[in-house]
Order: C-alpha cells, then structure tokens, then sequence
C-alpha cells in the first residue's frame, strides 16, 4: 500500500429521500449540489480535522463527533490503519435542507478513505461506515440518504436489520427540480412530529403506493410514477413547518410536475418530471411561489444521479 | 344482440392474496381450482339461480345476496337488459379457504354477462360488478382476489378510491404450491383479529417489503422475492388460526421454497418457488407436516395464471 505523501479530493452528492411514499426506505442522490472532502497523509500521527468551509462555523473539528471525521477513525481502527491524516470538509451544500448533507459528507469519507488507502471495499462494505458518521447528525439509523449518496442512483432499503440495499433503474428522461427554501429544519424535530402508531388503513395505502412507485420506475410508467407518489404519514405534519409548502407544490403540478413532496425532513421539496426543460420550468414556479412568503431560496436540477461519489482529484506530493 | 336460446359456461380462477407483505393491495390468479358458472337466456323473465352444486347447501338461491347473481342483477339494469337469465355456480373450491372463492364466483358471473351478452366492457369497466359481489361475501370492500381473478397474473392494487390496478409481471418459472387445510376461517373473523393502528415503524418495514417484492417480480430476483415475503401485520395474528401453520411455512421452506405465508385470511397457506419439481416437493411436505394435526388438506400446484377467467363452452340451443 503507498499511500505516503498522497491526498485525494472527493465529491458525494446531495439525495434526496422518502420520495412521497417511501418514507424511510427510499431515496435517490442527484447531480448537485454536494460536499467536497480531501484526505491526505500525514507525517503528524493521529487524525486531525484540518480545515472545514462553508459551515459557517457550526460543525466540530473533533473528527468523533464529526459525521465526516467518524468514518475514518472507525475504518482506520477496522483496517488497522496507523498513519496521521488530515481531513478538509468542504461544505458546499446547505445544512438541516433535507438534502442528506451530513451524509453527503460520511459518504465522501468512507469512500475517500476506501480509494486513498485502496482498501476495495464494495459499496455494501462501505455503507456501515457510512452510516455511523451521519448518525452523529440524525441520531437516528436511518440509510436513506447515506444509501443514494454512496451507491448512486436511486435505492429502495428493504431492511435495516440486516441492512438490504436495492438499486432500481429509473427511466433516462426522470428528471428532478429541488428547491431548498432558506430556513432550517433539524431532522430531529422533524421526526418527533411523526406518531408512533398509523392506523392500518393509511399504512395500506402508503405501501400501495411504494410498490406502485417501484412499478412505475421499472415500467418507465411516468403517469404510474406520478400517481404513486401520495404521502399519507410524513407530508401531512411535516408540511406545516415549510412556509408556502401547498403553494409551492400546486406551482410545481401546475408547471408540469407528475409529483411533489417534501425532501427528507424538508424543508426542500422535490418534483419529478420527464424533461430537463420542464424539471428547470417548474424549478422556476416553485421559486416564484415561494417569493410571495418573503423568503430566498436555492433551486437545484438534476437527472438522477447514478454514478455516485467521485474523485476529483488524486495526487502525490513531495 | 343475438342472445336468445344462447348459454355460456365460463371458469374463473383461484387466487392468492396478501401475498405476505402485500396485505390488501397484491394478489395472483392461480390455474386451479376456480369456480365454473353458467348463464343461460331463458323465456321466463326475470334472474334466477336454478342450479348451486359444491356449496352443501349453504348459498343462498336468491339473486340479490348470492356473490354470482349480484353482478348479474346490476349488470342488468346497467345495461338495459330486460330478458330473463338462469344461472348455475358450481363451485369447484372450498368456500371460505382464503383462496377467494367469493371473488371467483363474482368474477364469473361478471365476465359471463360480457360474453353472453357481447357488451364488450374491458376488465377495468367489469371490475366495480365483481367487486359488487364480493362484497357480499366478505363485507368488506377489498378488490386484491377479485382483481386478479378478473385480469389475470399478479396484480396490484395502488389505490381503492379511485381504484387503481397494475399488473405485474412475474417470472415464467415463479410456482405456487397451495395447501388447503380442511377447516374453514370466515374472512370477516379474521379482519377482527386485526389491530386499527399498528406502529410506524412496523409500517415502514412492511413497505420496504412491498416495494421490494415488486422490486424481485420485474427483476426477476428470485432470492429478493423470497427476502420481501415478511408479514408484520397480518401473519403474526391470524397464523394462531391455522394448527400446524409453523409446521407448515418450515417444511415448505425446508422443501426449498423462497417463502411461505397465508393465503388470503386463510386456513390455507401458500409458497413460491422456482420450478415445477419443487413446488410439487413444496405442497407435499406442506401436507406432511399438517398430517401429524389429524387435519386433512388439498393441494394445488400452478403457475402464475394469466389467463384469469375463460370460456369453456358457448352454445346456441334448439
């Protein structure tokens, strides 16, 4: 293993999870945005968060309660690497969106460590480390987003226990617009909104449209697709916290969009559509509906994203 | 409409519903047993049940409360059609065996009006009618043996209101093994048996399920088929039902089958597996494990039917 004097930079992308009715088990990653990390040996033994932007100051440089840092201390200890690294976090996607930013960066640690020490985990060896960073974020074990964001493409969670990960084929023309409104919802918050007990009836209706949802990807059935994505358990408590949520959503429908819901926790809301023309149309109404509540916002358009985490640059230095 | 002097035999199919994880949204048609139904133009006016054999005497003559003369009855006056019609069912399957005797009688009496009649309606048209019928057997308003039994193959059912069916394809080698144990479980008893509220996070598991076993159909996943057939919800409470039901599942499981469960609110039990061979290995250790319960029990072996109902015989009379 040479791995002295050598750092990587990595990117892993944004997802985005639930998907209306899959709540907890499903979620897809997208193009943008995403979080950067660089990994690098080092002389200086121990490892050592060196540098973190675009956090305005809130995460910890202490890499055991950072979900960036917490892969790679476990996989050092797992694979009994001994070495000093340095770790830069470069935070380029908003905090508490519902994008899957704290697994954005677990993911992009994990991988990096698995391409800098070129260890050859596969994706299903990765995932545990994965998910161990971004519980630091959520508390909860949850692999909906840190899944997408570490496999690519869109991923159906059978099981946590034992962890089951399904990769589904979407059809190439699904597109997706995000908007990611400027406030923050803590998914902690978000969850104890949820109840404890559904009544069976709205549980039936639910996986009815999971299986239908699975069916219409698989189909390339956009109409199936759109009618599939209701949500009968989250969206209805969760909405409330987004300012101009039914605005947005009705903005969306109206431009095109076969579907619409909440993004994780939100407070983002994500709409599909079968263009790239309309996914940025009806990007677009979203915003516009969300200006009349006095609040700015980020738009995002993507196919979804199949590759994954990438390596953006690899390199050995004197 | 040349129907006068003209009389239809028809046979619709069993079918296995629930399928585990799919409780009230998924169920398949099998090619036996079923139930046979004739409908005959008759000069008397009026509709009339002339002929019941298979039921021992326990269904009802009257038209209006018997799941074959209801669809006959509201088709009528739907349609206009003022001729009087005699109606022999012949049930070839034991009532209240979870393998959606009522649905197949409703079935049969749907899709022989269309016949008989050349009224020319698709499944979907035909579908509220047998639903109609089968809700005077099961008082309850569930389309997951009706559906299949009317279209054939495996089906869906994503919503209720509006009624939306997906059929599903399935693997050509996918065998079912059925085995009918000889006590009767009244599908209304077994709805009690079931909670109005169940946790969210059972929910959450058993949508992973559903999703995941439409996610194995369309794949062709037989080893994601068998993972997906876990029931939390219904198996847990109606299997205390059936004597030797643990018994049962072990032995087809044993036998090689991917999974095993209840078929429809049982007593009958069903498993999936890949081949012929196996799924007669299947039903007979089914049965063997069940003989040591004093219980007698038929066995069906079939593919997945697509057929869904047909003609057996159509004839004008002197």
């Amino acid at each position: 293993m040479r791995t002295k004097n050598k750092e990587i930079r990595v990117f892993a992308p944004a997802t985005v999870s639930n998907i209306a009715c899959g709540f907890d088990v499903m979620g897809f990653a997208i193009d943008m945005p995403g979080d950067e990390l660089v990994l690098r040996v080092s002389e200086k033994p121990g490892v050592r968060i060196v540098k973190i932007t675009g956090d305005n100051g809130r995460l910890t440089y202490n890499p055991e309660f950072n979900t960036g840092g917490k892969p790679i201390l476990s996989m050092m200890r797992a694979f009994g690497i001994d070495c000093g690294v340095e770790i830069e976090i470069h935070k380029q996607m908003p905090l508490g969106s519902g994008l899957g930013s704290s697994a954005a960066s677990a993911v992009a640690a994990a991988f990096a460590m698995n391409k800098l020490f070129e260890l050859n985990l596969s994706e299903s060896e990765l995932l545990p480390f994965a998910i161990e960073g971004e519980m630091i974020a959520s508390g909860s074990l949850h692999a909906d987003n840190v899944a997408p964001a570490l496999y690519g493409g869109f991923v159906l969670i059978r099981s946590y226990h034992p962890i089951d990960i399904i990769k589904l084929d979407v059809p190439k023309e699904l597109f997706c617009s995000v908007i990611h409104p400027h406030i923050e919802i803590s998914t902690k918050e978000a969850r104890e909104l949820l109840p404890e007990q559904i009544p069976l009836s709205t549980a039936i209706r639910q996986w009815g449209n999971t299986a239908a949802l699975v069916a219409g990807l698989l189909k390339s059935d956009f109409a199936l697709i759109g009618r599939s994505l209701e949500d009968f358990v989250a969206e209805p408590v969760r909405s409330r916290l987004i300012p101009g949520f039914a605005q947005m959503k009705q903005a969306a429908l109206d431009a095109g969009a076969i579907g619409c819901s909440i993004s994780g926790s939100g407070p983002s809301l994500f709409a599909l559509s079968d263009s790239r023309d309309r996914a940025d149309k009806i990007a677009k109404s979203m915003q516009m509906a969300l200006n009349t509540f006095k609040l700015g916002s980020d738009l995002y358009v993507s196919a979804v994203n199949t590759q994954g985490p990438r390596i953006l640059n690899c390199q050995t230095f004197a």
